[in-house]
């Protein structure tokens, strides 16, 4: 009874594609891209890769021709008809018809654009140089890429049992995660975790467990392609790219200054109801919310991210009573490098005082720590940023200091201009 | 690429079988059937179920419908020609030609006799009466059928993902028993969990696990079928069920007294080297041990079965010593209720002052303990011992009131005779 046909096919393909769909990103990267196409689809701008624990040496885990074939096979992809289908028929935070035809008919043609690819000192240097609305798109699939290679460059030693153990022991620990979640009152959570996923098979997996193990605690995926197939809600907002490109762009202080509530003002218009989500820490997250027009304060909610999440959380919350709004009516959304514990401690701190939704990522679609010698399956904390924006460095401040970027003169005019003290330095796990 | 032809195959099974090969037995069994065929084949004898957990209501678990299928379907097996090359062409304890010409002839022609089944009180009472050389051959795939018709009764209520994460669990918990079981020196170790495994799949793949974790310390599989399957040696040597009938049979107290060694002259004509293993237990370690023949030292070893297993292991040694015997060349094999704690109690005991084996049962291959609510998939004490033979009850003492067996005056006769004291209960666990 074996399946001839399906072996043989099996055999057939040349690789085995880690991105086989181009909805396979973030569904705010969707969104943005929307916004982006709008008003600045031709901004020329660069996103590269960058490595933060350097201490793991991708470059000599990876074989380069094999990260070729990966990158050169996800500019081989089109939107498909059904996928396409998906964006213009499904409902998203429950409105239809969120992208505009003319976003859809040019999506439908889009191909991911050219990279640039080195390595040294045991790290590759990927770029992406283009139109802001084509190389915006690479991010995702990018790092998608380079994890699930970093796992099959391991899973490739091991035997059918050992393969067995090794799913077994994470399917537990996952298992066992959500099951400590589903202890919590009123939780609502996602999954955030494509970029440092596992695989995209595991992934998928976790949005199924999460999904019977939540019910509809469980809000929904950031991956497209999940979301579709598995019949979820696509979940999402926006991200650092947005204000970083927009500040980039100014010519002077007061310009700087104003750029990231032009990206607000800009949002506002393109989206409503729960995608207004304000991302508050890119140039700081105090100054930004003292400055914020009062219009902010009608918004949905804050994404608490690179600060402490209980300082954070309570920052927003002054925030919202300082605008005279009541907490209680909004929405804040923890999103870094969350894991079991520490949603349980936002929880108990917050909960009862405001909307909370958590958006997980990398530990719970790839938390095989502890599971491989040496390490070799954990996590790394590896990111695709924009860097560059029509010749001019982008700069991201943040609230710790280990995620700055940018050459240290426009860091320290940044940090002048958004009225940044010193900032302490906070772990970054993933 | 579905395979339709598959899907609609499996469809096409009127029941999934839980016995498909007269093979799906232990080892024991086919030993010791030989010895029987050799000089007791027509003895009347019956075998019968016994729930030693009498808490758990079986026939309440497991309708009586789909276990009259069960047991049907098995009855309907023969020896399979490749299952025959097996076992005239295989070595056994290194040794060909195991078995007879004239025994395997039989074996070839052989199907599973008729059964008695009823349901009293949540028990079912299942009994098999024929000759001694038939119904023998029924005591392992019963029990696996109702070991396996339990589970499969839970798993029935399990969605897909809960099917998953409950298999992860189990192979976390079998791998993890398998890595600290790893790190003990000279460890000889095999499975003989056939007759209470959780199913024949998970067997197999404990047994997959034992060998490519433990390499050639592990030294086999009690079942058959999975010995000639996955080629790994088939272990056993023999059980109560020789001396309970041997004993029935007498007409004195003298031939009774003298019945368990009858038996051990019979096994050594017909076996050698590590078959050569003696069951002591079966009226008393003790007495046993002090009445046997000097011919008994020469045996390659002892098995401590429901002594509590250090006093049975260091009864064992001072019997060698007191037959002028090297322990340290004597093989001690320990098989009661073992799980990985009491195996690295034994260990740390004995190793270095005689050889050690252990017969791995239930703990291996049905350990789902804590995995569902209420215990549903926690494994039963359930036997199914030889009852009567030509008319008489048999008797069981053993060194565990708990396991004792037969009329109760029988059983006071019996303990007279071969001079058995007061025994203190032990807790069985499976």
């Amino acid at each position: 009874m074996l399946d001839l046909a399906t072996r043989a096919h099996d055999h057939n393909f040349r690789i085995d594609p880690i991105i086989r769909s181009l909805l396979d990103t973030d569904f705010y990267k969707v969104l943005m891209a929307q916004t982006i196409f709008r008003r600045h689809r031709d901004v020329a701008v660069t996103f590269g890769i960058n490595n933060r624990t350097a201490r793991i040496r991708i470059a000599d885990e990876i074989a380069e021709g094999e990260l070729r074939e990966q990158l050169d096979h996800a500019r081989t992809l089109r939107l498909s008809r059904g996928e396409s289908t998906w964006l213009r028929g499904n409902a998203f935070y429950g409105k239809r018809r969120m992208f505009s035809a003319a976003f859809l008919d040019w999506l439908e043609t889009f191909r991911l654009p050219e990279y640039e690819l080195a390595a040294r000192d045991g790290q590759y240097e990927l770029t992406f140089h283009g139109p802001w609305i084509e190389t915006t798109m690479w991010e995702v699939p990018a790092l998608a890429i380079l994890n699930e290679l970093r796992s099959r460059a391991v899973l490739r030693d091991l035997g059918k049992l050992d393969l067995q153990v090794l799913y077994a022991r994470a399917m537990t620990r996952v298992w066992e995660k959500i099951e400590r979640l589903g202890r919590l009152a009123d939780l609502s959570i996602a999954d955030f975790g494509t970029r440092r996923r596992h695989g995209f098979l595991w992934q998928g997996w976790c949005v199924q467990a999460m999904a019977e193990g939540l019910g509809d605690r469980f809000l929904g995926t950031s991956n497209c392609l999940i979301a579709l197939r598995r019949e979820v809600e696509a979940v999402g907002t926006n991200a650092h790219e947005l204000p970083m490109v927009y500040a980039a762009l100014t010519d002077d202080d007061a310009a700087l200054a104003q750029a990231p509530y032009d990206v607000l003002a800009d949002w506002q218009q393109d989206y409503e109801g729960n995608l207004l989500v304000a991302l508050p820490d890119t140039y700081g997250t105090t100054g930004f919310l003292a400055d914020a027009p009062d219009w902010l304060s009608a918004w949905t909610g804050i994404r608490i991210d690179s600060k402490e999440p209980i300082a954070g959380g309570e920052e927003a919350i002054r925030f919202w009573q300082s605008r005279g709004a009541d907490p209680r009516e909004k929405l804040a959304i923890f999103s870094d490098g969350l894991d079991v514990d520490s949603v349980e401690r936002i929880h108990a701190h917050f909960h009862g005082r405001m909307r909370i939704g958590y958006g997980w990522g990398t530990l719970l679609t790839n938390d095989f720590r502890g599971f491989v010698r040496n390490g070799r399956l954990d996590p790394v904390s590896i990111v695709c940023k924009v860097i560059e924006a029509d010749g001019r460095p982008t700069v991201k401040v943040s609230d710790n200091p280990v995620k700055a970027q940018g050459p240290a003169a426009e860091v320290e005019r940044y940090k002048r201009v958004f009225g940044v003290g010193e900032l302490a330095a906070l772990p970054v796990i993933v």
